[in-house]
């Protein structure tokens, strides 16, 4: 049965149903990978027609992107605790080891396809790196004004590479995914002195 | 014309021909990636043997590791400038922004290479990412010695995990390669400061 039977032709279809189809593509990508993931097989798989999903989402790429999103235990940008330690305590808090150790496997194979396909690249880039970013910047920016943090501090510029290099680089020196133990270890030793808090 | 017809069987090839042959192995990585890269076509493109080939490298992760430590441009093992700080700065000075940028592109089919294939994750890492790490664990005890470093500083572990962090981070978040500006503002910004240097 298709969404078309079930509500008007340019209806949104419900959140549960979108996170039903989220689950799917995730599923399908960790199965065949990105290049192999079809429409047609999104479709077969969440008793959904194409035209729904193209829709709903416009391309493979943007899917792709929206599904990942929807593995984030929490926007960055709604954390607001009132200290730096306190807003990358409930980050990290958040964080579901499990989840983690999947998404390295998955965010391996994307990083390669990433280069074959500047329409992937864009559609992560816009829908998931950057206002994790923006939500970042908005955080250390609370710390600046509050004096947590040096306005100068040169570190401020490379806390999406400090964090977004422990998760890829951790694997490749130790050979196990990120989890919330070795997160709290590298904001202690690394994140925490370079800012200064 | 093979090694076979100018050394003895078992002798060691020159290394003006070793460095050659690194580099068509490179060069055929870049071309193709590592899946492609068949003992064949090194063997045609160095008009070696592939008995040769196999004899001096045993076999194609390996013959693909020793080729990437070949473009490493020094060995950290082989930095004492007497302060932490001066070490990193010649390892800074040593890199080859046109090589790094080349490097990107090749360690990045590599990552994928790397989880299809045991063998090549096992040749990386002896030959190529364990010594390396040694080498930056020596320069650090050296601090640590000295006097420079703290002996409890937590960021004494994660060092391997900033710099290779910052690598691959750096074209993700900014869609450009590491290079040697890149590298001196990072140290400046994230590791000296967590290192308390």
């Amino acid at each position: 049965m298709t969404e078309e039977t079930t509500a008007s032709r340019r209806s949104r279809i419900t959140p549960e149903r979108q996170a039903e189809l989220h689950e799917a593509v995730l599923d399908l990508l960790r199965e065949v990978g990105y290049d192999a993931l079809t429409m047609d097989a999104v479709a077969a798989r969440t008793k959904s027609s194409k035209a729904t999903l193209y829709r709903q989402w416009g391309s493979k790429p943007e899917l792709v992107a929206r599904a990942l999103r929807c593995t984030q235990p929490v926007a960055l940008a709604d954390i607001d605790t009132g200290t730096v330690r306190g807003d990358f305590a409930v980050m990290i808090q958040h964080s579901d080891d499990a989840q983690m150790a999947k998404d390295t496997a998955l965010l391996r194979g994307l990083a390669h396809a990433v280069h074959e396909s500047p329409e992937l690249h864009k559609a992560l880039r816009d829908l998931l790196v950057d206002p994790e970013i923006t939500g970042l910047q908005a955080m250390l920016r609370r710390g600046v004004d509050r004096g947590e943090i040096a306005p100068d501090c040169k570190a401020l510029d490379f806390v999406p590479h400090m964090l977004i290099g422990a998760f890829i680089a951790l694997p490749l020196i130790e050979d196990r995914p990120v989890d919330r133990e070795f997160l709290g270890q590298f904001c202690d030793a690394v994140v925490f002195p370079a800012l200064g808090v």
